[in-house]
């Protein structure tokens, strides 16, 4: 069964094997349903699961597939029965596009936790049995419920990141507390989602230290993004001097690294979140059960608190540090993603470059 | 500098060298200052931490080492500034002696985390000088502050094993809000710790399910205990039927076990506690992200709140299953308790058998 319309309008770039290279491909949408919101995609963002899924990185890659799950563009058509949008309203689309509706995660509009899984952007199996597309295409059409209202103020491109990058880290900074003036971060990583937590950090009040590897990041993490200190995490000294002084730590790094030595920073009552995927979590249980600390995960957020997250950017003018690029750039973007040569997220120009 | 008196009136046993095999050995304990309370001992629980200390086996131990942190006695004689005991009153004395009194843990009655260090009931070096020795011993000195009100109607006997035990699962069961009725608890290992974290459980209204690793403890758990469930953890049916339908999890397992297969048994937003220290703590960024579940630690509690466990107890009638030995028997109830053939905690009878 498939709702897909026989009419292939809609043009994306597709990865057709694990090589993950993207070329143009066209293909249906589903007709406009009655609670659907058909939109004019202007941007996408360019996220590490791009990379993940279209080189088939977990074996369940469904080719041709058009990623992309940082989505932003205008109404173009709505269904009957959709009260939230209308025409020419400027809306984002995050990295699920369908959920139960019906259990008790969806019902306190935490659909990304559905209990019967919610149904992703890209490379996913669709409630009628049609594989998902993501947002490297032209339009796309959702379930008003997993749309979201992009403030008019705010500009659509910066916007496209927050859906991701943004709620992922947004998430678990309110559901921990972060939001509390005078209380001390740390920032583990400088990518897409770890310059959004040092944003958000300074937009919640709080003191500021961002991690990494080298000091290459140190100058834009001080005087661009606004960080109060920059550790290289291998200066034994620099970390030893910090052991018990903070509040937080946002892990957002996806490579392998020793947790321990990141622990031993927090205080008493300290909380570690991950947001990364590295191979493996390791560390002591003294680092743990010694000043009765806390590692907490997460991914992404619900539909309530993705629409908070967008409102509190525009509200606090707090925008994502973006590269725009032309789809014809896309392949070299992941490319680059992949050796971390992006300040600090690629957003695709779909609504120039995608024709 | 030592402040022992001379006279070496209170009569031990004591570890002599990393073998851990007690005999008698007789000290002198401090002269009662202006806020010190001396107790003379009558019980003393068994904890696995003096397993740990007899033996050496963190290699800091101090020998003569007279261990023991569960303890609990009577009054003989009070300094003129204690306020809170007199002559004659049961009190208990449990991990710490002493802390600075003067830290932002310490003002808040969170002592067990004093930014300086707490001391330990043994093998601690004190503010004096003097190394910490436990209530394997007939009588003990201690500063009011860490001493605690044992209820009248509670029998001495059964309050020794709350003043560890007890205190160290309760404390991230209040923290983590484990006191909700119908909320889901699962218990792993049902030692000293364990047996608590069940009795707790069901205090508060949880369904209890108690994880082992065989099935000789089912009998109790489910009719001694009061638990609702038994799983045998090497089960993967009953594993997997369990899946996602836990609030929270109270690890007390002290040997090495995986926590993957645990932590898929958490709802969303389902927190596990670890007591216990296996050698290290390692699962996949996965089993915590998605879900976003939770992996806290903890050590015993502050007065504050050991104070509040104790009264808990006494109104609630929870009393630890304890088996009363003479000191005599001591070295033997250690090796029991090295193969976990105890159910489920070691009280020495001090008052009766140490002459």
């Amino acid at each position: 069964m498939t709702s897909e319309t026989s009419t292939k309008d809609c043009l994306g770039w597709a990865a057709r094997d694990p090589s993950g290279v993207l070329s143009p491909y066209s293909f249906g949408r589903r007709a406009v349903g009655s609670d659907d919101v058909s939109i004019t995609i202007t941007h996408c963002g360019i996220c590490y699961a791009d990379v993940i899924w279209t080189r088939n990185k977990h074996g369940d890659s469904k080719y041709p597939l058009v990623p992309g799950h940082e989505i932003v563009g205008i109404v173009k058509e709505v269904g009957p029965n959709v009260c939230r949008f209308k025409v020419g309203d400027h809306v984002g689309v995050g990295t699920y596009v369908n959920s139960c509706r019906d259990c008790e995660y969806c019902n306190h509009g935490l659909e990304v936790h559905c209990a019967k899984g919610s149904v992703y952007t890209f490379n996913a199996i669709d409630a009628d049995g049609t594989i998902t597309k993501g947002g490297y295409s032209s339009y796309i059409v959702v379930h008003e419920r997993y749309c979201f209202s992009i403030p008019n103020n705010y500009p659509l491109a910066s916007a496209a990141p927050l859906l991701c990058a943004g709620i992922t880290v947004y998430t678990p900074m309110m559901r921990h507390k972060m939001n509390r003036p005078g209380k001390s971060l740390g920032v583990i990583g400088l990518g897409g989602l770890g310059h959004m937590a040092v944003k958000f950090g300074k937009a919640f009040g709080l003191t500021v230290t961002v991690f990494s590897t080298s000091t290459s990041k140190k100058e834009e993490a001080l005087n661009l993004l606004g960080a109060d200190k920059f550790v290289v995490s291998s200066d034994l000294e620099q970390m030893k001097a910090l052991a018990k002084s903070l509040d937080f730590i946002v892990d957002t790094a996806s490579g392998d690294h020793p947790f321990d030595a990141y622990m031993s920073l927090l205080k008493v009552a300290g909380v570690y979140v991950l947001v990364g995927f590295p191979s493996e979590v390791k560390f002591s249980p003294a680092s743990l059960n010694i000043g009765a600390k806390t590692v907490s995960g997460s991914v992404t957020g619900g539909t309530k608190e993705t629409q908070e997250m967008l409102d509190y950017c525009a509200a606090n003018k707090i925008y994502p540090q973006i590269e725009i690029i032309p789809i014809q750039h896309a392949n070299e973007a992941l490319e680059r993603l992949i050796k971390r040569d992006v300040k600090y997220r690629f957003v695709i120009d779909i609504e120039n470059s995608l024709k």
